[in-house]
């Protein structure tokens, strides 16, 4: 993609030689902040929210899109996308709380957990979340936690593993036969049979490929394959299907030689296969639900840094910046690509190649590897996009380096949406024996 | 090694059936704590502690244990080792200020930053912190903070990369002409007289090769340039130095078939080439100054944990359990080894193979991979071996799950050191905007 469009479509522009930020200028924001810090553009996220909503409803109107709420589950974030009516997908019982704490209802949350322990159940349950279970085994166990509570049993699903997965990294590809998630297809008629025994009456479907998938032909096969599983199933149980999930996974150009996601192709792979197959077959209206995270917020955040060293040592030159991988653990965890540019152009001076490097104690906290710049100087800020999605979510206290703020832009106002944490945060919940006070 | 020693090294039995850690029943330590939990043992990090000071003090009687923080931050931790006498080796102005609340006066500290801030320097300056650069361009930066607050200069120390590294993972490799720490042989001169013409009067020298090292025989080759530079130094600029730090890496057999790091050999390799040289040159007497970390802190604790699925697929099995790589994140970001045991012996149950996976979303979640067990039930305890160190320190919320509790065991008693986090603590420090609300 060109370049100068690549940006725009992040909204960063250089204006007299200073990068903005949703029309603002990131180095008064670092200087009044300070750094490292997450800025968060509240337009970007609707605006991705919206495109991706148009594509859905283009073709099928009974529809839902369940953010992720795992890609960043800041506060802000959930109450800029409930405005927008999304729906959202939750991991855990704490993204669950979180949701609730912005004010989202239990129906418009769907529980794809992995690895339920009972209590997870029992708060599902209490506050009629709809599960999406990931083995054949926790079946037994949440029944049981209906029944002590004394609770109808409604709807269920299963998450179904699909073989063909995809992602950025092996670590976020979750599909295939010897990865831990979901049940694979030759037990789907197992699991459905025994949910209808004990005495489940709705039903839904769910597949989730990867993480950071930028070629659309990576849905293919495994749409095909959920949507046999959903034929066979229906057919072989007689049962009507409430939804078909088809997960998330929707990447970004992290490199601005990368092209967008091709959403037309998208349509043509996943949305109007399914589509197809609500006209052809006796299958009702189910809706159609994905779950993007990334898509919609990864573009949203940069995170401003500042430089303190610059280090030659004859063999190789280093930036030394004061974000690591306890601010952005994506680089050193699956060598990530995140665009790093500098917030004030430079003119008449040379380029060089540089180590982007943060300040933790390991060797692999290298946010950019041999990247080019107009000659850098201590003082400089940068700033490392695409850092809206697994990013603050990820980040750690790690070398005792307090966790950063983060701050909103919306119609040109800076809002503190998240104060830095302080070093007391990091021992106030440590108790010294009397031993050894 | 022989098995039933290495868990005796590491104070873990079984005593009819069921797993002790220092005489402590593993199984009542997860049902009245919950899981999951780090529990530490006091016992072995003292024991750990006076083992290394004993090799030391065999050798070379003016010598000093920096205790490395980052790899175990918990205040309790650092009042046990005070109390053993250990001094201190901090990686940021978060682990001096721990340290402080730990009651460790500044001159135990010595502060070994990478890509130090001008406050990072302020801070250090106005406490009297002992400092150790990184880059010779951070001692003009250094010099003005001295001058602003009107301290006298004293001593300073560089980080010599002696190129020769080595460790468990690329990542924590941390010498090599490529590596972003410290400066190469051929800085030093220009380091060091710049050093002295900027007013400094006393002088230190220090290198880390890596994290994790296991093999004494990793120390030879740095340990001999070290030495041969800190004599270069000494006999061209006419100076005195007041102490060599050889840093930390001494490992640990996370396998039960490792064996122990060998210190008597250690002692040959590093211990005694120094004190020939102390006894050869008009050198003095310098501090004799190592940080280990791991060696001291990584044996004495096992993270508790309860399985709660067991998943067959047909093709792979899985236990799935409570903790993940959001509790320690070493299996994850490293494909480090740890050991997992049962807390619960089982007689004339067939032995099965399983992937231990967490409850993250992501597939690298697996905190062992194809383990032989007695075959596992949902709602066993599993307890991983040699967590204390870049443990806890390293763990996040992903996924908004809670950072879990740590107890500590003294004397056959229990005492919670680190409460868990709540899901309140999560969004403590976040402020909606109005628009928003």
């Amino acid at each position: 993609m060109d370049y100068s469009k690549w940006l725009k479509n992040r909204e960063l522009e250089y204006k007299n030689g200073v990068l903005h930020i949703a029309g603002m200028n990131t180095i008064e924001l670092s200087e009044k902040y300070g750094t490292p810090v997450y800025i968060v553009n509240e337009n970007l996220i609707r605006i991705r929210y919206r495109k991706l909503k148009e594509t859905l409803d283009s073709e099928y109107e009974n529809n839902a899109i369940h953010y992720a709420v795992k890609a960043n589950s800041n506060l802000s974030v959930l109450k800029i996308l409930k405005s927008e009516g999304a729906s959202f997908d939750c991991s855990s019982v704490g993204e669950i709380y979180t949701c609730f704490k912005a004010g989202i209802k239990p129906k418009s949350i769907f529980y794809t957990g992995n690895m339920f322990t009972n209590q997870d159940f029992k708060f599902a349950v209490e506050n009629d979340i709809l599960i999406n279970l990931d083995s054949i085994s926790q079946i037994n166990r949440l029944v049981k936690v209906y029944d002590d509570l004394g609770k109808e049993k409604k709807t269920i699903s299963f998450r179904i593993n699909p073989e063909f997965g995809a992602g950025h990294h092996a670590h976020t590809i979750t599909a295939g036969k010897y990865i831990k998630f979901g049940i694979l297809g030759h037990q789907v008629i197992e699991a459905y049979s025994k949910a209808k025994q004990l005495g489940f009456n709705k039903f839904g479907i769910h597949m989730h490929i990867g993480s950071g998938v930028l070629d659309a032909h990576d849905f293919e096969k495994a749409t095909e394959k959920l949507l046999s599983i959903a034929i066979n199933l229906t057919d072989t149980l007689d049962m009507k299907l409430e939804f078909i999930d088809f997960g998330g996974g929707i990447g970004i150009p992290y490199r601005p030689e990368e092209d967008d996601f091709n959403l037309e192709l998208y349509k043509n792979i996943v949305l109007k296969k399914f589509v197809d197959i609500t006209e052809r077959e006796v299958f009702g209206k189910p809706i159609l639900k994905i779950e993007p995270g990334r898509y919609i917020s990864a573009e949203a955040s940069i995170i401003l840094t500042q430089i303190n060293t610059i280090k030659d040592n004859g063999f190789k030159l280093f930036a030394g910046v004061d974000a690591g991988f306890h601010t952005l653990v994506r680089p050193t965890m699956y060598s990530a690509y995140h665009h790093i540019i500098p917030c004030e152009t430079k003119q008449g001076v040379q380029s060089l190649k540089y180590d982007i490097a943060g300040p933790i104690c390991e060797s692999g906290d290298i946010l950019g590897k041999e990247r080019e710049f107009p000659e850098l100087k201590e003082e400089d800020f940068l700033a490392v996009l695409d850092a809206g999605a697994y990013g603050y979510v990820m980040s750690s206290s790690y070398n005792s380096r307090p966790r950063p703020a983060e701050i909103l832009i919306n119609n040109g106002q800076p809002y503190l949406i998240r104060e830095s944490e302080k070093f007391d945060d990091m021992l106030s919940h440590q108790i010294i024996p009397e031993h050894l006070k």
